[in-house]
């Protein structure tokens, strides 16, 4: 277990950003779209399949689907694009090298295992803000059945879930980032590996949920804000399990964010009717949940500002059969809505 | 196959950067501290294990050796590092998601294959350049044996090897970057995602040779250069296969850049006595030849100013057995020693 206690490192800080999203897209598979965020998605096939014999090729061909959506969106052509930051599950990150290879834009390969939305987010806004490029992307995706079989067992096999499990979404998104925009990236808080004992590959929220309270906790002790301040704090992919477990963690140090908590795992499955137990998961998860429903409402005004915390569970079947606990991360990232009277 | 003629991508460029090296440090296994660099690398066992019960273990554990001896050369405290990039070949990057644990700095999780020691240092000097943190650190790994048995066959399968076929580094190199020091990072420039149609995983070298040969092109085009004003032009594991494809890709386009180039999988094992075949590859190859050789050169001022092109073949063992090609990247570094008269 990691000892972080009574070494804080101070030199980590909230990093000040200057970017925008310019447009996003989605596309994701059958049970996304029958979940009750459904008609937001930009696309979606039924077959989880998108054309493909492979349902690693189904995952690059995802991200090449939401990465064309963005472009086409926003007017943008791939000539104008000047960096790529990509990544997904796959080993190797696959998903993305493949996903991504039609295109001729300088290609960042990045893995924070489900975080990685929030990070490739996070160092597009970077580069872009310090002037580095003008215009960027971040693109993820995970697919169901790909990671079923590279984690777990091939879904043929027909394996038990257990009641903590999570269902890794079926999705890709999008992002192109430049300087200007509606919704604006303003505050970024990387994350910091975090370990706690937790060894269960079944419990994966469980595992992340202590480097979401550690990231936030830092965020609220650097920032002058308070949770009532922001109209959503949205974690990645901690799904129910997770989500309960940050909000004690965070209670257990006076920080109460539930009146303004939900989280990404949570909103893309109907609980009740989908059964998914404890939610969704993976990079899909929270890149087509924020491309595609929480930008609409940062845009059309319903949100104003909100603290976006991709989470990652960073082991890997090899690490989990050698004994060894799972690692968590989870990357802050503060989108506002520009203020009318800036514009 | 990637078509990329007609339609080259202009916006990509040169990015400027404002960062150096500050301090480094290698860790190494039994091969390469036999190899003709053997005596520059920090930290070597000829066990290969590095005091761990598994080839994954002992990976991470060089990770930590590396950042730590790095950190102790500069005389810099854990506290004082505000961000860390790092990869490494292992599925889901765990050599350094478990290597890196123990610190308490946020960590930026990368996949680039073999190329993340370029594409980590980039990414460092880009945020440190910027003033997002002023201090930060680039750590990178790779094992034999660990990649063995999970790209090919355990080495106790005792496989046989074809002439092509690269020995993967066991190493790990770690960079602390900042500001101020002797040996700057003044230029990038990131690699695209090249296909040419090579499918034999035996064969990484020729898969790659056509990424390192597209950023060199755009390099030269872009830049008011020409090979002859560096005393180096190092790739980072092309071996001697994927090297004299580059050279002679190159010469097609009327670029020579013989007399200048090497590359650190040929630097690192010696070709008669060690038959290593087409030479070394991994994370590790570059990270530690540039850690321990290069850049002591740099220190000297026997090397004024090199390009440093680390070079990835981003398949997986499933995209392979998919009937897939290899996708190659390349990034660019370019290293001046600063002139004594600037200081």
């Amino acid at each position: 277990m990691k000892r972080t206690e009574g070494k804080r490192n101070m030199a980590n800080r909230i990093i000040k950003l200057s970017a925008a999203i310019v447009a996003a897209a989605s596309a994701v598979g059958k049970y996304e779209y029958e979940g009750p965020l459904g008609d937001t998605f930009d696309l979606h096939d039924s077959t989880d399949k998108f054309g493909m014999k492979t349902w690693e090729k189904a995952e690059s061909e995802m991200q090449r689907l939401a990465f064309n959506t963005a472009l086409a969106k926003a007017s943008v052509s791939e000539r104008e694009v000047e960096a790529l930051f990509a990544g997904d599950l796959l080993n190797q990150c696959v998903g993305s090298s493949y996903g991504l290879l039609d295109f001729d834009i300088p290609y960042f390969g990045l893995y924070g295992a489900c975080s990685t939305a929030a990070e490739s987010l996070m160092l597009a806004a970077m580069t872009c803000g310090a002037g580095y490029v003008s215009s960027c992307a971040a693109v993820t995706s995970s697919h169901y059945c790909a990671a079923e079989r590279q984690y777990r067992t091939p879904i043929e096999y027909g394996a038990q879930r257990s009641p903590t499990a999570q269902w890794t979404v079926t999705g890709a998104g999008a992002f192109l980032v430049g300087r200007d925009g509606r919704v604006r990236l303003t505050e970024a808080l990387p994350g910091i590996v975090v370990e706690k004992g937790i060894n269960d590959a079944s419990n994966m929220g469980a595992a992340m949920a202590p480097a979401a309270a550690d990231t936030l906790l830092r965020y609220f002790r650097q920032s002058d804000t308070s949770p009532e301040e922001f109209d959503l704090i949205v974690t990645g992919d901690l799904g129910f399990e997770g989500g309960s477990i940050l909000c004690e963690l965070l209670l257990a140090e006076g920080l109460d964010i539930r009146s303004r908590y939900n989280d990404c795992g949570m909103m893309i499955y109907d609980r009740e009717r989908q059964d998914m137990h404890a939610g969704g998961s993976g990079c899909g998860c929270s890149a087509v949940v924020l491309a595609s429903h929480l930008l609409p409402r940062l845009e059309r005004g319903e949100l104003r500002q909100i603290l976006f915390v991709g989470t990652g569970a960073m082991m890997s079947p090899s690490s989990i059969q050698q004994g060894l606990a799972i690692p968590g991360i989870a990357h802050l990232l503060r989108l506002e809505r520009e203020k009318e009277m800036m514009r």
